[in-house]
């Protein structure tokens, strides 16, 4: 590789964002994951198999998504920098997933597999409070999204998604934000030009 | 009260399940919690003001909803024995929260405000874990929820869930299982005999 060796810088600094403490030994903590560069729309899971490995982002855009009953790709979450993707269920419970992650953008990943993340449960008892304090956010943003999902118009929805992740509705194709919205990626676009 | 004081017992024996830790000194550990009996249709948290509860169910069911634009009520979450309940994010946060909690049954709760929780993660280290195991699983549910609202036809939603939750589908009032698949009640109703 021509990249200098990946230092863990991001997780640290994140680690200690969300919990308040540093951590004391950023090289052991890293010698449970294996750092890689990934390219755009490369798929580093697939569907249908066996879910095992969880992922950090440390530069870059993942996405989850399925395919539908119809044969449409359908995008149920996305990972910015500083975000953590897996289906989070099978990855448990050592599954199926019925899940695929790609990369959506150019990315640096952070990857841990199943067995190495109880070690480093066990190994760093911070991470039970990062992960804790991490799943607790997700888990509340995942409710809050299904009510909107019920209660606003996909123009509200577009409208208050926007607001919320502006960067994120620059950066991310349009027909993937569109899949995301659940909305044609036509009626996206008439959507972006009444709002200018 | 008429009733003899809370041993904690169910509290203790889920911790035990889900970390495989038992709990050293549950005494000590109920201290920081009320222990409540609520009535039928009670509301134990109301919307739109500060969220600092978080629920525990002993015995009975609640449920998280909220109004629609049209006045409708939507439940977006059920909690069982066993389930913990709050609306995670604005819980976090200390903020107002969009959801209203109430019991669907006569119930029996534990409910800890928001400083607690964070003396009671202070004070037990595993409850970090127990609570990052409760998280993890509820938020890789939700985003696997979201997959199949998108892709089932609401009758292969009913299937799936009733195959999943055979009890809880006995147990809920229809009108209230009728709101969370996002469906009317005459509808499940059709459902329900189609498949006797």
């Amino acid at each position: 590789m021509d990249f200098p060796e990946y230092t863990g810088r991001e997780l640290a600094e994140h680690i200690k964002a969300i919990t308040g403490t540093s951590v004391n030994d950023t090289g052991a903590l890293l010698r449970f994951f294996k750092h890689s560069r990934i390219s755009k729309k490369q798929i580093i899971q697939q569907a249908d198999r066996e879910c095992t490995t969880l992922f950090f982002v440390v530069r870059g855009c993942l996405r989850m998504y399925f395919v539908d009953s119809k044969g449409v790709e359908r995008t149920t979450q996305f990972a910015l920098e500083n975000w953590w993707l897996t289906d989070f269920l099978a990855f448990e419970r050592k599954q199926r997933t019925e899940f695929a992650i790609q990369a959506v953008e150019p990315a640096e990943v952070l990857s841990i597999d199943h067995n190495a993340y109880q070690s480093l449960l066990a190994a760093f008892s911070q991470m039970e409070r990062y992960f804790r304090i991490i799943y607790q956010y997700g888990y509340g943003a995942a409710l809050l999204r299904m009510k909107y999902q019920q209660d606003f118009s996909r123009e509200e929805l577009y409208r208050h998604f926007a607001r919320q992740f502006p960067d994120f509705v620059q950066r991310v194709p349009q027909y993937l934000l569109a899949s995301y919205l659940d909305i044609t990626p036509e009626y996206l676009s008439e959507l972006r030009k009444k709002r200018s």
